[in-house]
């Protein structure tokens, strides 16, 4: 199944206890076309500036992500600047100039396919749904959000949650959105609002997946390192959704690997800087990774 | 195999969001010898005083725990209170009064058969190591501490654990102890200073087992409701040595099924106070959640 990834893409400039990178790849959709791409051939709609880097757009294309849809704007673009501490859990945004991706709203090609699957990477749940509306995607929907917008956009954010079929988040934002501290009550909360699927991504702590039929946990892959944790909720994502847009059904069993695919491709991510994990491995690599957690998780 | 449980009993006081108790059943023997129970005979060393409650001794013995060795001392019993807040994982201690634990050095029975299991659940290490030394256990010897004996005992803790088969602490004592953040490394560092077998307990987010040849993640039981999460720890450390003193060997297989049991057994401890949730439960309830487990887990 084709798989369309919707988000956006910035140039972050990130310092961690374990080294800095200045102006390299970020953005929501950027981690997770990537991520989806080891799995599935990728659309990827979003919109840089014209100093956006020639090699971004080699690599993306390189790896089987179409970027015709890709917007290159006049202007900047969208610049993201963060400082990590010893917590890695915790990022301190120390300047966000959406620059380009003021008030995007993305031409949806005409020819667009909407039986494919549908990756909303994080961005404002108003333009996420002005996207869903314009594509009336009849495959998959994945829909994925943050604190942000919990705090400022949630009538938008819980009008959406109703229309997709699975709903992603961490755990502080399902506490936030549903105000129960009990991960499992959360899950019921936004569930009773009309999510059919969700995952609470709880970072090196795993996932867990809950829907009226299927309840899943999944641990987090054990990491030597973790250099930089940017991104590791839309790798999640992306290795999700695009671990099931190559299957031919959905099944619990796909639905449960999903998870742990997701997991490994996280795990990958946040060992490096930027995408540098992603782009460093191979499908062997994921393989390998995935029969190493069975081992380490199978009792 | 014959498992002996050596530690702490206590009257706590205890308050969380959820509810309070007085004066009920505490220690660290208490709930690892009520766990353990589950799976194997058990012999209690420890010391009350002459107000300790008739029904518990009452209790010990239905459950085959014995209480032979469990000294009645003149005074009073080791009064435990404290208070949990929103956030469960910590306990604000409002008073400590050791009473006739002061000092204690148990009478070990002579005719003692150092050839059963030790769990050596959590006091000083100092006690921990003077009881190891005088019943030279041949058979598996776990031992569990806390932050305290970290801060205070380090010395004692660091030659302690080089004697014992299983180690087990927190994620929170096991930085404390390593001055890692990164639970692996923390891990590896303790199995440098000789711990053979290492367990590190994350609360809510499971548990890791970590030695030369075998790494072991599990994720914790998802629960709808915590009413008090004291004695989680010493139920964990109890239900896996427990569960380990039934199996005719020690394999790779029943080390990390007795993760699952510590895991499943502390579950049960942690939705009701003191140790209520622990006897209200029969083999069977046990053997569910087992494989409810096991449908959480698989993928």
């Amino acid at each position: 199944m084709a798989l369309t990834v919707i988000g956006s893409i910035a140039l972050d400039s990130v310092e961690t206890p374990f080294g800095k990178r200045e102006e390299v790849l970020g953005g929501s959709a950027s981690y997770g076309s990537v991520s989806a791409s080891f799995f599935s051939p990728v659309n990827l709609i979003s919109v840089v500036g014209t100093d956006f880097p020639e090699k971004y757009f080699k690599m993306f294309s390189k790896r089987g992500i179409g970027t015709s849809a890709l917007e290159r704007k006049k202007g900047k673009t969208f610049r993201w600047k963060a400082r990590y501490h010893y917590d890695l859990s915790y990022a301190e945004t120390i300047s966000t100039h959406l620059n380009v991706f003021t008030g995007f709203r993305p031409a949806i090609p005409r020819n667009m396919n909407s039986k494919g699957n549908l990756l909303l990477a994080n961005i404002d749940p108003e333009l996420q749904d002005w996207i869903f509306e314009r594509i009336k995607p009849s495959g998959l929907v994945a829909c994925d959000t943050m604190n942000l917008w919990i705090e400022n956009k949630k009538k938008a954010l819980l009008k959406l949650l109703k229309k997709v079929d699975l709903f992603l988040l961490n755990d502080a934002e399902a506490r936030q959105l549903s105000g129960q501290r009990n991960l499992l009550e959360a899950a019921r909360y936004i569930s009773d609002k009309g999510a059919r699927m969700i995952v609470i991504k709880k970072g090196e702590h795993g996932a867990l997946f809950y829907s009226r039929g299927l309840r899943f946990i999944v641990p987090a892959y054990l990491l030597e390192t973790i250099a930089d944790p940017t991104g590791a909720g839309d790798t999640f994502a992306g290795g999700m959704i695009g671990y099931l847009s190559k299957r031919s059904r959905i099944t619990d069993k796909s639905l449960r690997r999903s998870l742990v695919y997701g997991s490994i491709l996280a795990s990958f991510a946040v060992e490096k800087f930027s995408i540098e994990g992603l782009l460093k491995i191979t499908p062997e690599d994921i393989k390998n990774r995935y029969e190493h957690f069975e081992k380490l998780t199978k009792f």
